[in-house]
């Protein structure tokens, strides 16, 4: 893990602001609660409605949760008034996922002045061991003032 | 578009008897109308909460349902008996998603013995236009009996 | 297939003498043949050290030529003085390459100001048939001069 | 880093064997000089034919290394008579590279009965610093005897 500088020294306070309108983070019940400069971790309780027909966590509950704690980790990043959306996300499915709670950490491993490169990695707690189930790897576009309003 | 000859010729009914039970399809709304062999429509009303702060579809939604109808295309080629879970997915986000509507199509681009190649692509719709908002590609593996045993 | 308006009305030839300079290109051997805007077709005759153990098409050239075509079908939008960097790359394998010509494809599939997606498609020609051996897509960043001189 | 236990004790040898007749590794110049159980390491020297047209190296010559010490990787936990192909690579290019020599590191992340998660890093030397110009994800799938012949 490297050592960033943000460019808001607020960051911590910048994401939970930018999280409070990302809803579909609040539908599934993901929740971040550790910020630091380009990494973010979360949790979420596991419930029926996150898994598929198996018992396991389902594949877009993963891709999900790995693209909120990338996006989010770059964002910290960012001075005010710039924002990120993802422009490409890969998701390895390392192994099924079967417990109580979710745990994913996002980390920005290159920034740039236009890109940042990000990983993600998730594991599930089941008793007292956590099993690794995804990682991923991505790509989040820095969108100034004039890019929202061209969209 | 290739044509595929199906494992069950009781596809469409194994495929829709199996998202019965994928939960997170149900949670977020997505709905699945067309099967044929290798290649799976659908579609969802868009909702505030499947949304991101700029009030574009959420990445996690987009990669989701990139996820549920490519494994369903793959998935509608088994024999029965057989499952798939998905080894590995990449979304490319072509454009922001705004509208009423999400369109999805997945496709078997090249069925295998152990694993199934797939694509999907995403559609928002508004009004009276079309966009492609997301193409994504995957790998998709097939399981028998015995794999769910040992997992 | 799309269609686009190339930046620059003598993209043909811009394309040309770029691939002069893009020495690992030439030292494979592969050769861009036709150029339309935002459309790349080359071949290339396969030579044993183009190989793998198994006398297949060894996964590197395949994810070599994947990335010539995208990223020149890439440029060929481009206005003049412009560039294209490889931002990430991702490769399916869908079947094993044996034969005696590689051809390949790769077009844009969304052009953006900052970012162009491609995808590109090979093929093995083997006596009269072809194999679809690989489909890759990617994301290819625009460059300005500024960028250059940063850089 | 893992602990893994090879399946043929005599993995390294295994693996310079397999090598040999790895024509597109030799033909770029590619050496690997450490392996251990799930990892391989190697190197090469950068040559004007490893480049693109602004002097950096090649994003295919950054591919094809990739999945070579990816797919070596995952070879060196076989039992003998096992293969390995590779399913699919996904490359993120984080920084240009420019220097005198290439460095890369491929690793098992998740071994599997049928499937072997890798990832790999790459450098670029330049005097004394080395700079991360890359990192990958890919999955090799396990090739048995009777594969072989299928194919």
């Amino acid at each position: 893990m490297q050592n960033f500088t943000p460019g808001n020294p607020d960051f911590e306070k910048m994401v939970h602001e930018k999280i409070k309108g990302n809803h579909f983070t609040h539908f599934i019940g993901f929740e971040v609660h550790t910020i630091t400069p380009g990494r973010v971790e979360g949790r979420m309780r596991l419930e029926e409605h996150h898994l598929q027909q198996m018992g396991f966590v389902h594949g877009g509950v993963t891709a999900t949760v790995s693209d909120i704690v990338a996006g989010f980790a770059a964002f910290s990043l960012l001075a005010e008034g710039l924002g990120v959306v993802t422009v490409e996300l890969k998701v390895s499915y390392l192994n099924p996922g079967k417990g109580h709670t979710l745990k994913a950490i996002g980390t920005v491993i290159k920034p740039g002045s236009k890109l940042h490169f990000c990983e993600s990695e998730l594991w599930v707690i089941c008793d007292e061991s956590e099993v690794l189930i995804a990682k991923s790897s991505s790509t989040m576009a820095i969108l100034s003032k004039s890019d929202y309003v061209r969209k």
